[in-house]
């Protein structure tokens, strides 16, 4: 059942800029592209370079004046589905290289403070169990409130307003899994049931998988509910949204518009 | 003209604890490893994974009780070094995929919030000449004080107390050279001038180098002027602190002891 | 030549609430209140109480629904002004124990960390003469930038940035006054000279003055360099924005609108 | 029963400085000074002003090199003692204007920002059973941990760390409690049960008594369990640790040694 995506946005350039892009599905094995198309406005310079962990690429423009993007695609998963609840965490001394730096603070997720937290309110879960005790946690205590935070806003804000977007939601638990020192990501993502429709945001840990070559397997997981792992698309991942986001301008830009549909056919 | 260096290092685990080591010279073409000698206290477990960007090696050690570790290595150097206020940057389009990420904000560096700084006070330059005038802005401007900041301490801080270590002027201008664009990362490093003697962390900015495949090349640069970048080895490479610490202990640790020399022969 | 001022502002509160207002003339000896007019909407409850140093009244509603506040007033003004570069300092140990307090850090004015960038920026200024080099090092390195912050915003993140409205100017002024052990408050006030009209806000620091009882005087001074302090109608003050607002709400609160007119006759 | 209490401390200042302290026993109804004894050092200048809201007072001196501070006092308590439990709160509109500003965030008390928390988590609580509420929960969920925290620790990151010393409970209780609009102040204390013997801090919280003039009445809250409100001495009060230190140095101060003993007698 494949998936069909279409985004379009528009932005203004006052002066020639350098903007970097990075909205399309990642050609990963786990994500079939059927089709795909992607139209971008004129640009004096073009590029494109793999972007983190080599899952999808970012764009580098160089404009000036109005530019638009429209990106149309579809896709089949073919993603393995494991019970989360019933995952191994693999021993920090059996990570392989390119997950340990998971495990580490980042901009927007300082993982360290909370370890004394997540060990009195998660006592007794270990692995798949303790990330989805996470995600029950923030599920019940926290509120979707669209406005409440800003590009600004870190998990330590939003650990105690109770209070975010999906952003939010997903630095809240990668936070709190590495301080569980299970490695976690941040995954920029489609999904069909986000409301309202746009780009969405996730998290993704990493847990013991004895059927891979390097032990381990990164397993998707959605604090905000709205998100099938089964059905979402990825972008991109990185170490929070500091690393990770569809439009990052290296100069003033008047953002315009956008709309993002993603359906189930 | 060879360097020596020798460290050596302490410490008490009361239970069985994951450890995560990264002390030795990195193996990588510009330095070249004439001898080394490894020794490591017993341990449950030890596996050696590569650290980031495939420069130096992280060990994972799993034990329990004192453990020791004994290191000496004798290295020469071979560092292309180019006179940094020549150096043009690449423009943001230009950058390898690699590069990329040292442009965004991380866990001690929120170099985005310093936009509006680093072009008032750094106006007129640009490049290699930029991250000079940045270098001798902060070796001006701050205080070398042991024991003004913690492990916890961020650029923003530094920049208001003026005051810190090798890892806070670090800090300080991986953040500025962001805020101008200029991909910048953090080095841990063994340098013969520092004093008093230890480890070493100083800051690495990706300039322009017409000669290279990918159009750039990292040069060294510390604000502290401790470290001459022709006699700075290697240790490993991070986006800040977070990522090179040369002991990381995912439970409870007593810290006994630490020695370090670095000599030039 | 008096001043003639207007506010109105209206709100909707969907379940009965407490709010706080603070906006009306103070009624102090530096300025007369040739007439004034407060008409309030409907509320359960109604009550004055002093504001902080007896400086104006904070009026507490307990109300639901629409709710107006229309406020005007013509004021003289007889304040003492002194030429600022002129005024020394009073050594701490002279200070009344009513000015001790604004040395103090507060919410949004972290002080103590602004020690060592005071005394090497301002090396060689004492008294008036610091405080004038400290608001004129802001007027020239700080853009004003409406939106640029938030209610969120301290003193701190402001230095770094670089873009503020006048609550930002203030809330640095006094940062940097009290780094150099010079008490200062942050004053809500009306100014003819303001654009766009609306609520304003500055600093007061607290100089010598030997004609006076306690020692010293208070001193207007504005880094957005739009009221003149001989102009200027205080409202309330505070040790920052946490102190002084014009409308605090102690539940969910829609904010419609507000105008501010004030003119010299 | 009366209370003696001893404390003796030793500072250096290698140039002549301006120090404030505030160490001695507050002359209020509540507590009967039965005798006490001061001793200072030699000083330029010495001088008494009235400590916030009355309560107590600050001593400055301005001295050079060793100075030496001995005080002892025996102390009678009257403190008016309800249960905390059974105390409703008054409604904002009630309080007095000396109450309202403990309502506002301070430096170490950012009490906006847990609105949400401390609806869901104390829901169904008000008045004196919420305050009790918050003190169950801070002694339940908080390890009293000496080191864990600075002198730069606010209610936020020990909120995140559960941990902290006196200082860090106090500054969460008040928090939390001015979070849910109950006045809130930070108390600098003598009490006998204090481990290990040093000065303490607690919170008080402004709850009604409709037998006082004003209709509230302060009463004390001891997160830490260590302080018997019976038995507790007060030195000052503030709106958070900013507020009453007992040694705040206006420059250089090489602080020597204390020691504090309060005992029943």
């Amino acid at each position: 059942m494949p998936i069909s995506i279409e985004t379009r946005f528009a932005f203004h350039l006052p002066a020639p800029t350098d903007v970097l892009l990075q909205f399309e599905v990642a050609a990963i094995p786990e994500q079939t592209i059927l089709s795909s198309e992607t139209r971008l406005g004129d640009s004096e310079h073009c590029a494109r370079v793999p972007a983190r962990d080599h899952i999808g690429e970012r764009i580098w423009i160089r404009a000036e004046g109005d530019f638009e993007v429209d990106y149309r695609a579809r896709v089949d998963l073919n993603r393995q589905l494991d019970t989360l609840e019933d995952m191994a965490a693999l021993a920090p001394h059996e990570l392989p290289g390119e997950a340990v730096e998971y495990l580490f603070d980042s901009r927007y997720c300082p993982a360290d403070d909370f370890q004394s937290f997540v060990e009195a309110q998660f006592a007794g879960t270990t692995g798949g169990a303790r990330v989805a005790a996470i995600r029950d946690w923030i599920a019940e205590h926290f509120t979707y409130t669209p406005g409440s935070s800003t590009t600004e806003t870190g998990a330590a804000e939003t650990f105690i307003s109770r209070k975010g977007i999906c952003r939010d939601y997903a630095h809240v638990l990668v936070t709190l899994a590495r301080a569980s020192t299970i490695p976690a990501r941040y995954v920029a993502c489609f999904a069909p049931g986000v409301q309202p429709p746009d780009f969405h945001a996730i998290a993704e840990v990493f847990l013991a998988d004895p059927s891979r070559a390097d032990g381990g397997t990164w397993q998707l997981v959605d604090a905000t509910g709205m998100a099938d792992p089964a059905e979402t698309v990825k972008i991109g991942v990185g170490r929070d949204a500091a690393d990770v986001s569809f439009l990052t301008s290296f100069g003033p830009n008047d953002f315009r518009s956008s709309s993002v549909s993603v359906k189930k056919e």
